[in-house]
């Protein structure tokens, strides 16, 4: 009997409105049991709770003491769901959304829960989707380009307003005070872990896909006092020396232990974030495996043993994926929340009901019907810039366009059309890695969409590629209890305990050589008109003349229109 | 007390479901009394009446029967429903669908109902709406521009296959021995007056806008030959020499007095067509007055003094709309039907629960929420192309582009920009005749849209001018009533008939000038879009580089799957 066999380890994922924790067996990866804790707070977009305190535009925020419930209510609810004893658990691993951070005294203890900082928003920890530093993320943007800095091509042009840097000048411009009192600016994926631990560490994937660590080193004081002078030193704050993914960040304390039910002393691991984590649930580490977590919006994962500038990726940071492999990601903005956009208020009273008598949900009927279609028979190509196009555009305010319809389209015409959208936005990804010299060998889907078989089969059309897919509902939380399963020295490194407790199965999806043919025609329409109106607008004469900047000007119209009206 | 204040004229519209039959005092054109008779056999579209024959796609017939059946019931009803005599009726006008169009024997019995022809679907009344004669337009098109024939044109560069040499070339070519038998190749609207009078007559209207008689002539026999050389001589079934609008006919047969209850030996005016006739009823028919007739699908009307070649209208047409002035027509293939499309396609249940909680209608719930909008707040801009383009770009393969929708995106919003967009529309089409050097003088707004005083007054905000408004729900009824007043002598003229019987609010609605400027913007992205997807694609370098044609090849992209899985 191997040992592993009646070892444990638990993995704790920090959504973004609850958590989830997940009893792993470390010898084969067999999920044995889970619990979920909402957060009480959810997203704090509004006000402060117990204040009058009210929030501005495009924030978000969430509360500390929420994350720390779900170790005090989920670890112990999933050891009793999975059947084990507490002392068969030799390790514990977690993963955050990210870029969420929040300032902290020196002790970790968060501002907002500091005497008299209750009151002040800046004070709290800002939800990966705070999206009100775009002005401060423009300057960086900006004042990067302008000099040149040498790390901004590893983000494909462009920081992210979510990031560390962008929210942290957001705190000082706007509460210098909050800013001053903050020790330590910390990811709450390593914050977390300091509350498992009780030491500080700071891991190597949000150091450099958040915090813009590229070669050992964040950028120079020199530019960040160029942004606004009292900036300079705030990689201070950023904490130790970042530690590779799959290390022991320490032991669980005796205050963690009685939370959790957990042994003291067993391993943590370092923290990682959500989508990155999964690439092991999915034993998807190696060169070119990009993985594909597809929910409310994709996050592509992938690593790589070559560095090259991809336009408009995310990022790529040595070490990011699995240490001794540089990882890429990308993104597309939304893509299940197209659908969801659409089936909650684009659909006529008549497919509700007909989805009600069926006993299917209208996602489910408006697929049955669309799969019915021969590709290209609903004449429509859509841009599936809904939400604007992260990659490879990297343009939040890029608006969608939907070509062809006629007083004959119907519902199930234009759901496939968003589902084939979303599929060529993957695949105008795919091809910016490639055509950067970076190949994708493989292309595994995680994530809530995999249930939409028609999707899936779209996705492998277009694609023109075998599609595997993940074998977990609960990958991030796999992943996580895959990284504390190596902390606790049970494999020698990731990529052994994904191949022993990952699930993968490989070419779940072939593409079909006729529908692939007739979607290579639709995605040439799909990449004309994804440059026409996604490129901005060059002068006549140039190459790509006559492109057209209408989604910005219309971008601004609304906005005037709406600043008009309020 | 005015000779006129005591007698009376009937009006009877003859329309795609169903003809209405109105009673008008001939003194101030006040609508007395009306009825509508339902034609039984509505559109044949699918076989034929008593038959197994089945028809093609496209196809579009209807019946005489159910037209006589008009005269026979709508016309008794509406004086008893008047309240008058019929000794007080001195006259009675029609106007027509067009082009509808039927073979008929010598003595002007439609071929369907002659022996043995019934079965034959060549042998009844092709509705305007057949649309199966579209390869024989192309053919009509190529060779008229090959040859540089001096009518082309006149109709904008493409005659339509609604209209009569499409469909008589398809009559001679699927069943010649029909197009042999047809002594006469009659517009309906030339037909029902036969039917009253006992006499053929034919109307300048028909003549010029659908059977393309320009400058005193038909094209030539040569030109016909080319096409095919059995169709050289239709000409001659075309019926006599064209007699002026407004002119007297003939007077009541026995008959038709029989049918009608109203007394032998009345008036009976010239035929005309519904839109046509409708200028009359608002007293439009000064040079520069144009009617928009806007309904399902829109038709602009309007006279002038000056002949000019406007880029992709209907056609102009010397005495068309009143004897003395050019005539010109345009149109847009859909507007109401826009509408109607959206609601029944696009709106959730939790739309329809409000509307009917709110006691209103869909489109009214609608037009309420999007009223409440500043101009451009929706982001959007669209392409009205549902149905494809009559006016200006003549191309029934476009279909409609959305651009700039979000996930924030509500039913109202694009409901607004659909309305906008239609507008936009029609403001292409004004400016294609003034840029032409036609000005437009006023717009009139008749039909089933004036009800939405919104969509109305977007209207006005986007046209930057007063619109003024017909005064009846009933115009083309009105307008043949007012055209049988003149054919009984009780006006000189039709000008002078509609000024003292028609009826006009000028200035109904006014253009915002805030709201104005504001729709400039979006119409001048909506020209950019209009010419970039509907002007086809020029070589690179052309003025106008980098047009897409995308529409084009979506659309045969339908096609072909449509084909293949058919």
């Amino acid at each position: 009997m191997n040992a592993n066999s009646d070892r444990y380890v638990v993995g704790v994922d920090f959504g973004t409105l609850s958590g989830r924790a997940v009893v792993v067996r470390v010898a084969d990866g067999a999920e044995l049991g889970s619990a979920v804790h909402e957060y009480p707070h959810r997203v704090i977009d509004d006000r402060l709770p117990g204040t009058d305190v009210r929030l501005g535009p495009d924030w978000a925020l969430q509360s500390p003491e929420d994350w720390r419930e779900v170790l005090r209510t989920a670890v112990p609810e999933a050891i009793i769901a999975a059947g084990i004893s507490p002392a068969q658990v030799v390790g514990i691993g977690t993963d955050f959304t990210a870029c969420t951070v929040l300032p902290a005294a020196a002790d970790g203890t968060p501002l907002c829960e500091t005497e008299g900082l209750a009151a002040r928003p800046h004070a709290w920890p800002k939800l990966w989707k705070h999206h009100a530093a775009q002005p401060h993320a423009d300057r960086i943007n900006a004042a990067a380009a302008k000099r040149g800095e040498t790390w901004l091509p590893r983000y494909g042009g462009k920081i992210s307003s979510e990031w560390q840097f962008a929210k942290a000048l957001q705190v000082l411009e706007e509460d210098p005070e909050v800013y001053a009192a903050a020790d330590h600016w910390i990811e709450a994926a390593d914050w977390i872990v300091w509350q498992l631990t009780g030491v500080q560490t700071r891991n190597v994937c949000t150091a450099g896909y958040k915090a813009i660590r590229q070669d050992g080193a964040y950028p120079s004081d020199d530019f960040l006092a160029e942004l606004n002078p009292a900036l300079a030193g705030l990689t201070g704050k950023l904490g130790p020396e970042p530690v590779p993914l799959g290390g022991l960040a320490g032991t669980l304390s005796a205050t963690a232990a009685g939370w959790t039910g957990l042994p003291e002393g067993i391993a943590v691991a370092v923290g990682n974030v959500d989508a990155h984590v999964t690439a092991a649930a999915a034993d998807a580490v190696r060169p070119g495996q990009m993985v594909a977590i597809m929910g409310t919006s994709t996050c592509h994962i992938m690593p790589s043993d070559s560095l090259a500038e991809v336009p408009g990726m995310c990022g790529v940071v040595r070490d990011g994926i699995v240490p001794g492999l540089w990882g890429y990601e990308a993104g597309q903005s939304a893509v299940g929340d197209i659908f969801g956009w659409f089936v909650d208020t684009c659909v006529p009273g008549s497919y509700e009901r007909e989805a009600e008598r069926k006993g299917v949900s209208v996602h489910e009927h408006l697929a049955a019907l669309a799969a019915e279609q021969a590709v290209g028979q609903h004449g429509l190509v859509v841009l599936d810039w809904h939400n604007g196009n992260r990659s490879v555009l990297v343009d939040h305010d890029l608006s969608a366009v939907v070509v062809g319809q006629t007083l004959a389209t119907r519902p199930e015409d234009t759901y496939r059309a968003l589902i084939e959208a979303t599929a060529f936005g993957a695949r105008t990804i795919v091809e910016a890695f490639e055509s950067s010299g970076v190949p994708v060998r493989e292309f595994v889907v995680a994530g809530g969409l995999l249930k939409n078989r028609f999707l899936m089969q779209v996705y492998a059309d277009v694609l023109r590629r075998p599609l595997s897919v993940i074998g977990s509902e609960q990958g991030c939380a796999l992943g996580s209890a895959i990284h504390a399963a190596v902390a606790a020295g049970a494999y020698p490194d990731i990529t052994a305990a994904a191949a022993a407790m990952g699930k993968r199965t490989e070419a779940a999806y072939l593409p079909d050589p006729e529908r692939a043919d007739a979607y290579d025609r639709l995605y040439a329409e799909y990449r004309r008109l994804h440059d026409h109106f996604g490129r901005g607008e060059d002068s006549a004469g140039a190459a790509g003349a006559g492109r057209n900047d209408v989604l910005h000007r219309l971008r601004a119209l609304r906005n005037e229109a709406g600043e008009a009206g309020a």
